[in-house]
C-alpha cells in the first residue's frame, strides 16, 4: 500500500458559542423532560463522535442505544437505585462498551499495520490496555457530540457491569463500562456547578 | 450544605464549522513546523478542557507540558523511536498522567460527598478504576480543546510509562499514560484518513 502524507486545511479557533456549548457551559443533567430522542439523532451523534482519534485507529468503543419504552424500563431495573429516575426520564440512554475482539478489525481500520490483528490476538494485556484507554477517549468524544446536537448528557457508571452486559449485549464479546443519559433537561435539572481543579494543582512545566 | 438544582440555559447545536474543526476535519498530525506554543496557550487549553464531566467530578488527570528546548530533547530521548521526530518538531508535548491520590481532593471538588476521600483511600481497586476511566475521558476533552485553539494534536502512547513517569513527574504519585504533541502542522503532516467503523458494526438498539 502506497502511503502519501496529506496536506491539511488551515486550522481555525472554535468560536465562543461553541466553547460555551461543549465545554464551559456544559452541565451533567440529572433530570430530563421525557421527550424521546429519535434514532436518527442518536445515529448522528455516533457519526460525529466516531471521527475522534484512537490508538492505531482501533476504535474499540461499542454502543447500545436504549430508547424503547421496554428497554428503558428494563435498564432502570438494572442500574443502581440513584440512577433509576434519571434513566426513566431520559429520551434515550447510550450504554458504552469495549469490544474485546476489536483487533479483528485492524486490517480494515489500520491498513498500514494489518499485523496488529495477530499481535493483539496473542498479547491480551496490551490489547486490554489499548481497548480500555481508547474506548474511554471515545466516550469523551461521545459526550461532547451529544452536546453538539443540542442535547444534554448525563454520564453515569453506577451499575453492575456484568449485569448490564448480560442484559443488553449478550453474545457480543462487548463489556459495558459506562452509560450516558441523553435528552432534553427538565426545568431544574442540574446540581450547582462544582469547582474544577486549578491549573497550579494539575499542571507542571518542563 | 444546601443543594439547589439549577435551571439550564437553552441548548443549541454546534454549527458546521465547529463540527468540522473538532470532529470531522480533525486529523492526527505526525509532523509539525517547529513553531513554539506559548505557555499561556497551553494553560488556556487546560482551562477549556477542565470543564468536561468526570466520575463524581473527581478530575484525576494531571498534565506536564513539555515546551522548553531542553525538555523536548529529553522527552525525545525517552519515547519510542517512531515518536522522536514528532516530539522534536512539535511546539510542545502534553504528558498526561493519572494522580493516584486524586481522592484527597474530593471534599473540595465534590462537597456533597466528602466521604469519598476516606472510602477511596481504602478501596484501592475502585479508586484505580475511576482514576483510569475519568483521566481517559479528560484526555479526550483535552485533544478536542487543542483543536478548539486552532492547533493540531498528535496523541501517542508509544513510550515506557515507568521511564516517562520517572523522568518528568518524579515524587508526584502521578503516572503517565499518554502524550499529545501540540503545534502547527508541517506542510505534509498527516497520513491519509483511515476508515471509521460503520454504525452497523458498532451500534445496537434496545
Amino acid at each position: 500500500m502506497e502511503i502519501r502524507l496529506e496536506g491539511l486545511p488551515p486550522l481555525q479557533e472554535l468560536d465562543p458559542d461553541g466553547r460555551e456549548l461543549l465545554f464551559k457551559g456544559g452541565r451533567t443533567v440529572y433530570a430530563f423532560d421525557g421527550r424521546p430522542v429519535p434514532e436518527e439523532t442518536l445515529a448522528s451523534i455516533w457519526e460525529l463522535a466516531r471521527w475522534g482519534p484512537t490508538s492505531a485507529n482501533s476504535q474499540p468503543l461499542r454502543v447500545v442505544f436504549v430508547s424503547s419504552t421496554e428497554g428503558r424500563e428494563r435498564l432502570a431495573d438494572t442500574v443502581n437505585r440513584g440512577n433509576r429516575r434519571k434513566v426513566l426520564s431520559a429520551g434515550a440512554t447510550a450504554l458504552l462498551a469495549t469490544d474485546d475482539r476489536f483487533h479483528e478489525h485492524m486490517p480494515t481500520v489500520m491498513p498500514l499495520r494489518p499485523d496488529y490483528r495477530e499481535i493483539w490476538e496473542e498479547d491480551v494485556e496490551t490489547r486490554s490496555e489499548i481497548g480500555r484507554l481508547s474506548a474511554a477517549l471515545q466516550a469523551g468524544y461521545l459526550i461532547l457530540a451529544v452536546r453538539a446536537h443540542g442535547l444534554a448528557a448525563g454520564p453515569f457508571s453506577g451499575f453492575d457491569p456484568d449485569e448490564v452486559t448480560a442484559a443488553f449485549m449478550p453474545d457480543t464479546g462487548w463489556r459495558a463500562f459506562m452509560g450516558i443519559n441523553i435528552g432534553y433537561p427538565a426545568l431544574e435539572a442540574a446540581l450547582p456547578r462544582f469547582p474544577r481543579m486549578d491549573v497550579d494543582d494539575v499542571v507542571r512545566w518542563a
